[in-house]
């Protein structure tokens, strides 16, 4: 429980996977729990999902979608209704077979009363909220149905990483079905933009919308869409996505209505997930060499008050002054909602706290000791000015000026996000170039690579799976919105009638 | 989807075991899944669970608690540790043993790479989270250590009944570390009366105080107290509770401290948890013959506006009105809370709409129409008077007295509660009388019996055992409180020093 007061070792250019694991390990975000790839959420990490939830629930109802809560066993029938689907979940599934611990003859707790058939906890649930739609939906009356359930799933992950890729994790999963083929790509596509628009206001993050090639699709999905995002190692995560699953899953789970015609007709679904990846996503892009940093709007605190002292005379003075403050704050509103405040109660020295709430990335630091005492003012620390930066403000000034404050910290690191985005993609129109842009130019860290390559490409699905195993990047997109661009696929020579957004993903 | 515009049948006269479950689809609150003992939670039903956690959230967070998530699989050497612990739960646990699906060679799907360790999905989470509390607790000054999660957890169960006893059901459970024995047991009596004032205010569920005996502890634990409300069919629910787990599984886990003394000492622990049941336990105290009966703190909607009209001539004048009368509302403040309001915008009769509400439990329904519309008036139901009785009141009027008819629903349905209970409480000391008390007098409904009795008792396990099996009670607790009353235990003759409330429980 105890952390250092410095920053973080390695670097981010040094060794960027471990810096990653310490700013986790310095903001107490989480820790690794004794099953494989499943991570536990201390009280750090879980309130800033509690805080991304509450931010996002409420757009997802304000758009008509109702909360349901389903059943984290999925029968297996169930999982094989849909044969894309089951095939493309099948490798990692945990499987319940038995329901009932007994002894064996040496004493040992083993497995008994075993089950008529498995239970596959639930990596997804189009198979087992299809059912259910297709009990709920009868007529055109009945639609557009939409719902969406907050739960943790369960895909079992060989090369775990917290957060990024955890064998348990949590997410939104929202299922909608609709009478026209319209109107449910029209919920897909709305929902991306919810998601686009929800990561640059809350998250501060700059993604790029676009759809998936056949290949990256979701199992089961006619179309996939996707918001990706770049991360510090200039690799992409795919921070959300939106499927647009046709009649695939109203075929396999017979969700049919009586349309206005008066005909039976088979409905169009769609679904659409975020998950604690978010949170990966936003270490890796607004983290820093000294820790987390937080986006003020999902930050479990926005600002921490620091009393410092050196001389025990100061003490009672320097205390009363830090509640003081802390009291005006939390009455002060950001966005809408009360400052989320704290002050440091602990018997340490400025330093040791300074860089304790650094590391856990909070947006702003407020130091008082007897030198702010005496001025009536406050020194004031934006987390995305380096450790030492401070201002002199007087106090009613800080009142006044916090909401200014946050908003500036939350702009600068968009933009910060979005400048160095931009400066790490490229255009590319040779096979060369583009090998070059994905090679590594320093043996010794090899994971710094050009970054975004935006490229033409014929469509060849063989071309696409050459390319992941020569240099291990995929198509992240086809970015939606572009002018429509001719050109010649640098691979094959084709023509391409649009340029795919190349990338190393996690 | 379609509902009848009636009252529930059968009536809780008739058969309450059925009522139950019609109140329940009447409603929408949930409906059977297709794994056995598992529900899905419908819209109407997931928003009072939303509002329960919104409420029970902010009190916990308030007495200083964090919130984490733990993993939901838990390797079957934890459950191992603490003997009694994995003994109470053996006989229900799901437990995976695959994490993969295979073909077989006749093309069926099978559960395949076995693990090295089957994984249990928790039934609770005392022994994963007492692995990482020996990690977390080095000093005294680690400590209290005091969390929470909200989570779903697996029972299997044989007789399930939609909330009140599912396979898998959604709760919270905080968990917690002291440096001493009374700290810790007052930490376990502090939750059982944050529960019981949570109960009250909230849920309007007047609850009894009491500790478990001994036959019916938490497995592992050295006292666990209860909070017991009596249903409308004279069982009683255990509706929370809360443990006192001494140094077991702190012994279990090896979670020690060195202390203020400078020895290493082993920590004393907690645990407390209140489940979905609570819905249940609602559905079954306030619900009436005609449906869910909600009290206004966690019920989806507050108030329900109902256009009614017959000439098309009056269609636009009554929407327009109830648009309005709408957004007035929702500008108005209950407890501290925006009102949550809705138009029924469907092209149904007033008796059809007025049912739908009704049977969703809604407090307040408001019915506009040229009637209401000529003389600046509405019709006012609440939901605790009979269907068809109403109050004719001025706009201004109802908007300025909102917040007390929904607190004087609330406080009716206590009331109402509290005097049902009293009714069927009695003081008893003769073994015959209390044979009596709980053979049902009809044979034709074998679940009406007398109640709560109090009753004085001697303590010994086997007469406990023996009135279980003779008349399918038990003793729901030994209420907290009361002052010391010697008397005789009228089964055995022996003294006894306080009287226990036996009762049938679900």
């Amino acid at each position: 429980m105890r952390q250092s007061a410095t920053a973080i070792s390695p670097t981010r250019e040094e060794n960027f996977a471990e810096w990653y694991q310490q700013v986790i390990a310095g903001a107490e975000l989480a820790e690794n729990a004794e099953v494989r790839g499943c991570i536990i959420f201390k009280p750090w990490g879980y309130a800033i999902w509690e805080n991304i939830q509450g931010l996002l629930d409420r757009r997802i109802k304000e758009t008509g979608h109702k909360n349901v809560y389903f059943p984290l066993l999925i029968p297996l029938s169930f999982l094989q209704k849909e044969a894309e689907h089951v095939e493309g979940f099948a490798k990692e599934c945990a499987i319940v077979t038995h329901h009932r611990l007994e002894q064996d003859a040496t004493g040992r707790l083993v497995p008994s009363s075993p089950l008529p058939e498995p239970l596959v906890i639930r990596p997804t649930s189009e198979t087992i909220i299809g059912a259910a739609f297709s009990r709920w939906v009868q007529s055109y009356r009945d639609l557009p149905l939409r719902v969406n359930q907050w739960a943790n799933v369960v895909r079992w992950e060989l090369r775990p990483r917290p957060f990024l890729r955890t064998t348990e994790f949590l997410w939104q999963e929202g299922h909608t079905a609709h009478e026209t083929q319209e109107e449910a790509l029209e919920e897909a596509l709305h929902m991306l933009d919810l998601y686009e628009e929800f990561l640059r206001t809350e998250l501060a993050l700059p993604a790029i919308k676009g759809e998936k090639t056949e290949s990256e699709r979701f199992p089961g999905a006619v179309r996939t869409f996707t918001v990706e995002v770049m991360v510090g190692d200039r690799k992409a995560v795919q921070a959300g996505t939106s499927h647009f699953l046709g009649q695939n899953f109203a075929r396999a789970n017979d969700i049919r209505f009586l349309s206005r015609e008066g005909k039976l007709q088979y409905a169009w679904t769609t679904s659409w997930g975020v998950s604690t990846r978010l949170i990966g996503t936003l270490i890796m892009t607004h983290g820093d060499d000294n820790g987390l940093v937080l986006p003020p709007p999902i930050a479990p605190l926005h600002v921490v008050v620091i009393p410092v002292y050196h001389k025990e005379a100061d003490r009672v003075g320097v205390w009363e002054r830090a509640d003081r403050l802390a009291a005006k704050l939390r009455s002060c509103f950001y966005r809408g909602s009360q400052l989320r405040i704290e002050v440091d109660r602990r018997e340490l020295g400025g330093g040791a706290k300074n860089w304790y709430w650094i590391k856990k990335g909070v947006p702003l630091r407020v130091e008082l000791g007897p030198r702010e005492l005496a001025t009536q003012s406050v020194s004031v620390s934006k987390r995305d000015d380096p450790p030492k930066e401070k201002q002199l403000l007087r106090e009613e000034e800080l009142v006044e000026r916090i909401p200014e404050l946050l908003e500036s910290i939350h702009g600068n690191l968009y933009q910060r996000a979005l400048a160095f985005r931009q400066a790490h993609t490229r255009k590319i129109d040779s096979k060369e170039e583009f090998f070059a842009f994905f090679t590594p130019q320093d043996s010794d860290r090899p994971e710094i690579h050009g970054g975004f390559a935006l490229t033409h490409f014929c469509g060849l699905r063989e071309v696409e799976q050459e390319l992941k195993e020569a240099l291990k990047i995929s198509i992240r997109c086809i970015p939606l919105g572009e002018e429509p661009e001719q050109g010649i696929c640098p691979f094959t020579g084709k023509p391409s009638s649009g340029r795919v957004l190349f990338a190393k993903g996690y």
